[in-house]
């Protein structure tokens, strides 16, 4: 869902400035009349009437940086000193190692780890399959598999240019769930050699990620997969987002004082997010669910489904109490369709498609933007959770007990917590391995 | 090549001992008495008049250990306190983790390595494709890829009871290489699966080595990815072992005055190992290699690299100069066999075909057996080279340099130096670089 971002330039500015108050502010002015925003703002030195400082600002686009620069250039009493781009530096040879927590420093560890004694632990295993789980890292290895079909706002670049995506994915799995991600880059389009592919290598894995494929060929993949695999198998950008699209709904309810089981919600746009977002409502107990995307056979499935067509935006958006959009396009939504006491998530990013305080000038009760709703609040805790449980497939009853969990720990007022709370993902996890063992979708 | 001890257990005894002179002693009596061997010895504490210390002994079943211990329990001032499975233990968990280098603190750090930051990074791969080798990990990716019909001594075990030796090959690519070893378990036994499969994934990573997959299946599997990917492809059972086996030759040759290149060899074995030994040392320069199977396929496919088959174990072993045994028949080759002067590898472990001085007793210029033959000192330096170079094969010239390399650091007398030198790896790595730059195998 973070695609909103997706054009934005990240670039620190290192600057000498002058040690008086006000000229920071100065810089501060220029940025934000360009519309660009700050990251951190580091103080990198201080001298004996001025600073150097290093500023993390966030533009648009190279030109809107430029102009920034060159404003910045332009004051008195402050000098830039450096540009760095700081997100290229950090990729320097990607993101993520396999390494060793075992210390080798004599013959006699390699022959515990490595031949001589490595034999005996697979003859153990070999004797009892289930001893995999404890002596390898199978139980902890989650493939993390793309094509490049759709990755994040860029569409199909191919899985290459999406490997800095399946790294960040493998890092956030490390850091927050303490798992092994393992990216995968398949060249190909077609579902079955996807299929296929995944399943004969998927001895190597206690759970599989789908990241980043297009629809409708996810929907199929994932099914297939699911069913031929007695391991778990989720497409992230369907289930992780609905996840927490449900826990931000859970909140807004409870601010509202809406019942949203009963409301009538409207998506637009039915696409892997969309229909990801309708099968988890649903599985939540929302019944009246409206639909509205121009891509025929997306509207055809969402009805398969059991959602009920709509002819129009317009008609869609003026028929619902909860309207959900992530349709890529902004301003899609007029404000005079916009009903009273309406509840509006516009999550098309970075801009959406009705900006909150227009709709809240419309006439809506509760209205949010895309940019805290974030799959990585969900996908850590699921993992880490139906591996826990030794779960054959992640079901509807895990991700909603994900929901309620993530919506717990959002401070007040807010829809989802923050994605670095460790808290968070180590609670979603005992949730989803809980709700797994009363759902018997355990081996 | 080690898997002369994969019957072998390794445990940790922990004794109490008074601490007088001889009393370790008589431990150390009782485990070579019962053919017993220590690894590493530790005073865990040292009380008034007594030590505690932890013994590693490696012998060659549980019956026999069960034996020393009760030897060891039956002596007068020494009381066992515990034993533990260290190889077990060790293993707990897995042995390998896929972590990351960078620190996330803050959510400016993940917008820099996640989503929005990683967006610009993918699209600068996207537009262009070398960029993959400098802000990803696929060009330190090395797949370890197995089906698990030949895991070391154990034979066809499967893919999944294999795993601790793939992470134990990952392990020994980190801590030698700097590489990320990335197991790939296959569960297919059909040569067309496993190359339609790893070319699949094969964007995933910067060269393949192939493992433990059972002969003759090994050879077209390996034959047939290397040709298909741009990619350094490696079945290590075939080519790790016969570098290290020719690096063991060039230094006989020093030690014995012989000029390997005009001697006639015998290979008495002629599967995974024997084949890839054959290959090699016909490419170094060797025209004379006779050989000898059971299996006729392999026999068939020797003669067809340009062997020339014996119709004996006896008439090749009478015949040559030099005899290189990889057959897992200990004690194949009858004394009276051996020829005055001539070179005897026997590589069959625990128990090689020959012992090296029942060999030099029937006049044998030269014989050894395999323990100190490790293919771990041929691949982390091999496939570091060859991604260093960019090459797109693993040629002869390119295992020859390495060959040469790992002889030139062994001391004198010795056949091959210690794995954990990792300069013999750094240098095996440089001088692969180089032959590929020469023998023109670099994209």
């Amino acid at each position: 869902m973070r695609i909103e971002y997706s054009d934005k330039i990240i670039c620190t500015v290192r600057i000498k400035i002058f040690d008086k108050p006000g000229f920071l502010g100065k810089v501060a002015t220029i940025v934000g009349d360009y519309g660009g925003m700050f990251g951190e703002i580091k103080t990198v030195h201080i001298g004996k009437d001025y600073k150097i400082r290093d500023l993390d600002i966030y533009t648009d686009d190279e030109k809107k940086f430029a102009e920034i620069v060159s404003a910045i250039d332009a004051l008195d009493g402050i000098e830039i000193l450096e540009i760095k781009d700081v997100v290229m530096e950090v990729h320097e040879g990607g993101k993520i190692e396999v390494s060793t927590p075992i210390e080798i420093e004599t013959m006699d560890d390699l022959s515990i780890v490595y031949t001589p004694g490595v034999a005996s632990v697979c003859r153990k295993i070999f004797e009892d399959r289930s001893l995999a789980d404890r002596y390898t890292t199978i139980k902890k290895n989650v493939a993390i598999v793309t094509n490049g079909t759709a990755i994040l706002g860029l569409g199909d670049i191919g899985p290459v240019a999406g490997m800095p995506v399946m790294e960040g994915k493998s890092l956030l799995l490390r850091i927050l769930a303490g798992l092994n991600g393992i990216p995968i880059l398949i060249d190909s389009k077609d579902p079955k050699v996807i299929v296929d592919t995944i399943k004969n290598i998927s001895p190597t894995f206690g759970a599989i990620k789908l990241e980043d494929i297009k629809a409708p060929e996810c929907f199929e993949i994932e099914k297939e997969l699911d069913e031929i695999l007695d391991i778990p198998v989720m497409h992230d950008d369907q289930h992780g987002t609905a996840v927490v699209v449900l826990a931000a709904l859970i909140n807004i309810g409870k601010y509202t004082f809406k019942n949203i089981r009963k409301s009538s919600v409207g998506i637009l746009g039915l696409g892997a997010a969309g229909s990801g977002i309708q099968k988890l409502l649903m599985a939540y107990g929302i019944d009246k669910i409206y639909g509205f995307d121009i891509n025929e056979e997306m509207v055809k499935r969402f009805v398969q489904r059991g959602g009920f067509e709509t002819e129009s935006v317009e008609s869609l958006v003026k028929s619902v109490d909860i309207i959900i959009a992530t349709t890529g396009c902004p301003g899609l939504i007029k404000k005079e369709w916009v009903k009273n006491g309406q509840i509006i998530l516009a999550l098309t990013n970075p801009d959406p498609e009705i900006k909150p305080e227009d709709a809240i000038a419309a006439g809506a009760l509760f209205a949010a933007d895309g940019k805290s709703v974030n799959n990585a609040l969900a996908f850590p805790g699921i993992f880490k959770g139906a591996l826990a449980a030794n779960a054959y497939t992640i079901n509807d009853a895990m991700k909603i007990a994900a929901s309620e969990t993530i919506a717990k720990f959002a401070m007040e007022g807010d829809l989802v917590p923050n994605i670095l709370n460790k808290q968070v993902h180590e609670s979603v996890a005992l949730a989803v391995e809980n709700a797994a063992y009363k759902s018997k979708a355990v081996k």
